[in-house]
């Protein structure tokens, strides 16, 4: 990750080939035998956050987990790869713009890709009678959306690891999203610890 | 805002100040006598978004409409001015980390500000008893996050506008953090029109 260092503290476009080089240890002149570029680097890198976060929903989405833990699950996954990889997620979420065509057309793809293993969770809820009619669409991006920008707030010293966050943010959302079970007042917490523990029985 | 198409364009770091001069039609020598430096600049532009966040907000606050219609009103204004200004929004987004301690730290309280107003209405929600034991923090940040995150993913020749998407979240948000009005079954959206309306009147 001597790239990705490199470049979440200097920014892509003022980091130099050079500089990964002494990071690693190694000369420019490896570097560019094995990348080409500065631009093959980010590119590789770049699509590694999400290339995790689909593996990760795959996997969620395949435990019998209900509709609305395996979205609890996947928040909670999500905040905890970003808080162990914030240089990483930095890249990801940052220097996006910096991207030629073909890297950028592939990680939109990627994207486009997590988004959808979402929004078939939600839909599949929908399917099945749990969820109010809500707009499918915004829900699923909402949900990104607040998560991703746990980045943003989140300080590495900070109380609230992503257990806490996740099952706060599933709460607000859950009960705005899902139907209550039949007899309770107010939206049931997803409860963390037990997914945690069905997700890694399952896989 | 010749510096905002710049700086959102090139990037700050690989923006000179020849580049904004040039953009403006004037000389770098006359820039650097204004400002200083490129730094000053992006001081001077990073700030502005919170600076109309901030504004909005208090606009809202004191507006007649209900705790419920005012975080609707600010998250619906909020997307309206991002879309409008994606330049500099973006700028807000992606350069913060390129400031310098004194500009960070002058940022960070006006981001600090911004979730303390939309906190507070919170709160007001929670005394007067109309919202579920939801985690308020959590709340505020969720509501920032989904909101910033619009800007990542909206097209500009997108179908959606800031009133749908802002009444979409309402919907999904609202549902959950707050009580149901008697009688109702799920969340009552955000009469975004009316709102509208009715701060109109009152400011």
């Amino acid at each position: 990750m001597a790239a990705a260092a490199v470049f979440s503290d200097k920014g892509y476009r003022a980091s130099t080939i050079q500089d990964i080089g002494r990071e690693l240890g190694t000369t420019s002149a490896a570097l560019y035998y094995y990348f080409g570029s500065k631009q093959e680097i980010l590119g590789e890198l770049i699509v590694r956050p999400v290339r995790q976060l689909r593996e990760m929903a795959a996997e969620v989405a395949q435990s019998p987990l209900s509709n609305r833990e395996k979205l609890g699950e996947i928040v909670r996954r999500h905040i905890d790869m970003m808080l162990k990889q914030r240089e990483l997620f930095t890249i990801f979420l940052r220097e996006r713009v910096e991207l030629e065509a073909q890297h950028a057309g592939r990680l939109a793809e990627m994207e486009e890709e997590y988004y959808r293993q979402i929004r078939s969770i939600i839909d599949d809820a929908a399917r099945a009678g749990e969820m109010r009619d809500v707009n499918r669409q915004m829900l699923a991006l909402g949900i990104i959306g607040m998560t991703n920008w746990v980045l943003r707030w989140h300080k590495p010293d900070g109380a609230l690891g992503a257990d806490e966050i996740a099952s706060a943010y599933m709460d607000i959302l859950g009960g705005g999203a899902f139907k209550e079970p039949p007899g309770t007042a107010g939206a049931t917490p997803v409860p963390a610890e037990a997914a945690r523990r069905r997700v890694k029985r399952a896989s």
